[in-house]
């Protein structure tokens, strides 16, 4: 199994990348990786080449280059030859900390879409208080306009990561609304609602709403890129500034307050591990033909080894050949209706 | 002036909402309040009658009743009386701690819409960590099915309100999207961007993420029922939950957690405060022809209070006749074009 690494996107790039991909690759000796990027930099950071290769390019995608674009026009790219060789077969997987919109525009436009889903989602993990487990949540930005079906897909393909990756036999699948009713929502999630509760594929347990997603009620949150978006954004802001304003309270207070700080250190920290998801991977554009994973820009070597597991699993476990396959044989089911 | 205060509204009612009123009675010499409920109940609480009235009813709308059947079949309850006296010119006003969907229903329906305002919106403030001004947000659930033409208008009664009882000069308007870039965003929040940049009359500063809301970045926040609804849970669920995690560190670690904890109540208390928005008042149905506020179910005396102080401001201010008449000049400056 072949992952095809952008070794140049993120903010530590290449240092991180190549660091967590060699300690991967220690642990992982079924994997090969294909680091694309700046020879001269990558070079002096591999002790030796076992289950590596280099494919040599200065050209890289920015962080603010319009995804449509940039995947156009910068033809040599570490992303956009990365992406080549997925579609070529030369490799399995297309692993980037890059430019996310860029990283969709590669995986729609070169590695191209699992027939039958109109449109890929994009699916991080997110903590949960009550279990180790965390959650999954879809679409959380890369289709902006949704329509009933793409939830529906979501929750499918979200369906099939809980089980293959996160180990979870029935997956409580849940509809991101504005209120607990089955009749609650715009006419979208109403429609979504009925598409997913009268799937017997899923395991579908209704709506939830924005302020129970952290108690871990479901496994698989589906949602439209639009809402899910606005909503990760705002559970991440909070939780960061509330923390903040906890260490405020601490540093910027008395002696006393400090003291108190020193002896909660440790505890306190835990709860930010509680909170850290990277242990769980990076964010994967599902509904493409093969996976696309994504890390956030800041990932360190840790997070690119976590990420790299996740891939490696679902390689394994050939998730995404399972949705292909699922959706193949549903067309031909609806057709025979 | 004159406030139609549904007295049987709440978690704590009749109390909560009698003591309250009682406390700003006294600030508020030139305020009436009319208080629709249990005569029995009410009465013993009130010391003298003061500027008040008491309109007796024993119907009352539930919390989990269905909002429009319970409107218009429960022609007695304390929340319909009280809209009615508005609508009869009777009260200035209407308050209540109840059913926030009847008490929509109620203002759309016996009160009714300001001309040339399409749909109401629902506005909390919430606070912002850089000042002590907070921010407003609307629509947060009045409307799920938004038109860019019901953003636009939500940004334009939102100005009036941060002017009027807010008094900021020039209110800093943002759009809630999914980036910061003008071409951000599905159809409907491009085209809202759109009428919002073109106005004139606001100081439109762009769109904002909901990572950033409370940063106090804007004054106010125009965002569609649906998103709103799910960003203001996601910030309510996120905070609960991170500060609850904090005591947990706190209270169910050792001894040196417990007066680690000790040493810094008084400091991380004041978080709480930062984040109690009870000091602001309630949440304004922004849109009807008179004002119409919500306070929370779970609100105390002191919220009572305080968002009777909030009314008397737009009373005084005669914030809703300012609407009123800009949509008016609005409609005959439109015809005269």
């Amino acid at each position: 199994m072949k992952i095809a690494v952008d070794a140049m996107g993120g903010d530590f790039a290449p240092q991180a990348v190549i660091e967590g991909v060699l300690q991967a690759r220690s642990e992982f000796k079924d994997l090969d990786f294909i680091l694309y990027g700046d020879e001269a930099q990558i070079k002096p950071l591999l002790p030796d080449m076992a289950q590596l290769s280099i494919v040599h390019t200065t050209e890289k995608i920015a962080g603010d280059d319009e995804p449509v674009r940039a995947i156009r026009r910068k033809k040599q790219a570490s992303m956009v030859l990365a992406a080549q060789a997925v579609k070529a077969g030369e490799a399995d997987a297309l692993f980037s900390l890059g430019n996310t919109g860029a990283l969709l525009a590669a995986g729609l436009f070169i590695i191209g879409r699992v027939k039958g889903i109109d449109r890929p989602g994009l699916m991080p993990t997110l903590p949960s208080i009550n279990s180790e487990d965390g959650f999954n949540m879809l679409d959380v930005g890369a289709n902006a306009e949704a329509k009933p079906e793409h939830l529906h897909q979501y929750g499918l393909m979200g369906n099939f990561y809980a089980q293959d990756v996160r180990g979870i036999a029935n997956p409580r699948i849940a509809l991101l609304n504005n209120g607990t009713e089955a009749s609650k929502g715009d006419e979208l999630h109403k429609a979504a609602h009925q598409l997913l509760a009268d799937d017997p594929d899923l395991n579908f347990i209704g709506n939830i709403e924005a302020n129970d997603l952290l108690k871990g009620l479901a496994d698989v949150v589906v949602t439209d890129g639009f809402t899910g978006n606005a909503t990760l954004k705002a559970i991440e802001g909070t939780a960061t500034i509330v923390m903040s304003q906890v260490k405020h309270a601490i540093m910027d207070a008395g002696v006393k307050e400090k003291i108190g700080g020193l002896l909660l250190k440790g505890s306190v920290g835990q709860i930010k591990t509680k909170f850290d998801t990277s242990i769980y991977g990076g964010a994967v554009l599902l509904g493409l033909k093969a996976p696309v994973i994504k890390a956030h820009g800041a990932a360190d070597a840790q997070t690119v080894y976590y990420t790299v597991k996740q891939i490696h699993t679902m390689l394994a476990n050939q998730t995404v050949q399972k949705v292909i396959d699922y959706f193949d044989q549903k067309k031909v089911s609806d057709e025979t209706k």
